[in-house]
């Protein structure tokens, strides 16, 4: 049908081939829609668009909405069904369509990321808050995709590591960051959606930051790395989960650490240390730093908390009285106020009160978002070293 | 409406909470089905499967069809969409839906992969011919994503390089194997769709291919690295392309090479440099060699040639008749029957015929695909060093 379209178009543009440039604009029109999407105006309000003479119904849900929200397109002229929302503001967002039902990617938008198991579409709202996570004209920092040895997990693993700007021509030794991803995310998590590198890129840049090098592991105990699933290994089951309880923690402060400081030049101390994670890295955060105590000076807590409604509160509080008799120069808390770990987070929050153990809270709009987990890690970097 | 219809099953389920479980069973089978894609037979059959109650038509065009090509899906009871192929040989394969026209990844397939500004689900047909581009029980080399100055193209630009196994922790000097991408792609292709990386462990670690590092660069010399095009500066046009001839192969000898030799433990000299590329990048690899005819002392051409049937043949025979004389370890070409580089392959071979030069030419089954260029790659490495 289409290709009869198109034959036709081409049999009249041929036919009007003496036709004045006007006409040429005017037959233009006539062929199949080019489509455009996203479309982002300069008000920010953003135009979605897709091609179906077929589809009964298209629906759009994006990272900015709630979960499972969804947003009507309305079909218009030669089956382009297309939306147009309000502005948003500056960030990095992501959605799907879903076409009859079926979750699908823009197939106009060259930009997809990967979160977990699905994928969607990028959309950069550009603006002054997403300049920090941006690929700017600044130094870049590298990534390296390294295999190490973790004798505790019995087996080689995968972890990302950023090494700074200036790190294969110099001499110098730097400090460590430790960054955790949550549930559901890998290795790849922190640069492909956290944007760590861009973030560290830019805040070293401007002199906000210290250079540093950021370790990004897979916190999952039960994979080598997320390749390991092609062709695939299925996930443990809800009953044998348990088995990996402690056991990434283990592997990342017996393993992890000591080969970062044999492999790269780092100062091998604990006030060039920290630890920070999100979600169920937020929970390996305070697990990892409260069984290892000497081992990180800085400790980042981003949406997450005491997971367990009925963790012994009285013996994480001993735990935290420690952690703090031990030393630590900042330990941070941060949290959405739409978040649905808040109570988790409030757990955390009232041991560190009850353990007298000095510490910041952060609370932002918003939930369980990667916007927000941008936004803390470009607050908590500053802090560090 | 699914959502009623949960609230429906689970007042269902509390209603029979006192029901055995054949009961329950039943219950279960009265909600959504679960749906499973791809799924791959014994025999290497695979099935497709998506959920769309509302669909008119879903169709699939895989990579083992012909482009453009349409598989249609049968709707079967629930709203599945189904179909059911015959058995394919063993490799990587990629595909997508078409929901009601529109192009969509498959949303219960966990691994997509990106080909250039397109998203597709990867389907992985596992066998013997599969190996040596899977994720083995091998040690594994690195990769760095990093940035390095281009002095001749003005920009700091990214590329990506392999360490074998074993570099970080010892002292040894590596031959080098430069690898370019063909149109289309940038300097995540050869590792993202060609598995170099995990083709390189498997022939090191099996020991028919010598331990090397394998450099990827970005053969779009427009651009600094695939990440430049997040929020968007466009590629250039037919007219303006032509300003970029012969700009990426000087970078890549005058630049990149320099850098590479500078930054890592490599033997430099051209007995130990090798370079390849598939498409576009065997006609960088053409040209970059016949330029810097003392530079690389191996050659790989992949699905390529001389792509202007009008190139000025006898200038060119003067040119490989230098490249001749000055000493050249290996000069491998490989094409498969259908490629539609045929002729301009064709004419690369006349040249190297005509020049003296010695050669040797690998052809095979099918066209200018991922699948050929593993092979290639599978064959071309251990032919080096």
């Amino acid at each position: 049908m289409k290709f009869n379209q198109l034959i036709k178009s081409l049999a009249l543009i041929l036919f009007l081939g003496v036709s004045t440039r006007i006409q040429a604009q005017e037959i233009s029109a006539m062929q199949a829609p080019r489509v455009v999407s996203p479309e982002i105006a300069d008000n920010r309000s953003v135009t979605f668009r897709v091609l179906s003479e077929k589809a009964t119904e298209v629906t759009l849900n994006g990272s900015w909405m709630g979960f499972g929200e969804k947003l009507s397109l309305t079909k218009g002229a030669q089956g382009v069904w297309s939306v147009t929302i309000d502005p948003l503001p500056s960030s990095m967002y992501h959605y799907n369509f879903f076409i009859d039902g079926v979750s699908a990617i823009d197939p106009t938008n060259a930009h997809a990321l990967r979160d977990g198991t699905r994928y969607a579409s990028l959309l950069m709202v550009p603006g002054d808050e997403s300049k920090v996570f941006q690929l700017n004209e600044t130094p870049h920092g590298n990534i390296t995709q390294m295999w190490y040895p973790s004798p505790s997990l019995g087996t080689d693993r995968r972890m990302y590591v950023y090494t700074p700007p200036g790190y294969d021509s110099g001499k110098d030794s730097y400090p460590v960051l430790y960054l955790l991803h949550g549930a559901g995310g890998d290795e790849d998590a922190w640069t492909a959606l956290g944007r760590a590198n861009l973030i560290l890129d830019n805040l070293i840049a401007s002199g906000k930051s210290k250079p540093m090098i950021v370790v990004m592991t897979n916190g999952n105990a039960w994979q080598t790395s997320t390749l390991r699933e092609i062709p695939g290994i299925t996930a443990p089951t809800r009953e044998t989960r348990g088995q990996f309880q402690g056991k990434f923690e283990k592997s990342l402060v017996e393993d992890v650490v000591p080969y970062i400081e044999k492999n790269f030049r780092v100062k091998p101390d604990k006030n060039h240390r920290a630890l920070a994670g999100l979600s169920m890295g937020g929970g390996h955060t305070i697990t990892a730093s409260l069984t290892y105590p000497d081992t990180f000076g800085y400790i980042g807590v981003f949406s997450s908390g005491i997971f367990d409604a009925n963790a012994d509160m009285a013996d994480l509080e001993k735990k935290f009285i420690a952690l703090k008799d031990s030393g630590v120069s900042n330990y941070w808390v941060a949290c959405g106020k739409e978040d649905f770990v808040m109570e988790s987070n409030k757990r955390l929050l009232s041991l560190l009160e009850k353990s007298g153990l000095k510490h910041e809270y952060f609370e932002n709009e918003g939930g369980h978002t990667w916007a927000n987990w941008r936004t803390y890690l470009s607050m908590f970097a500053p802090m560090l070293f």
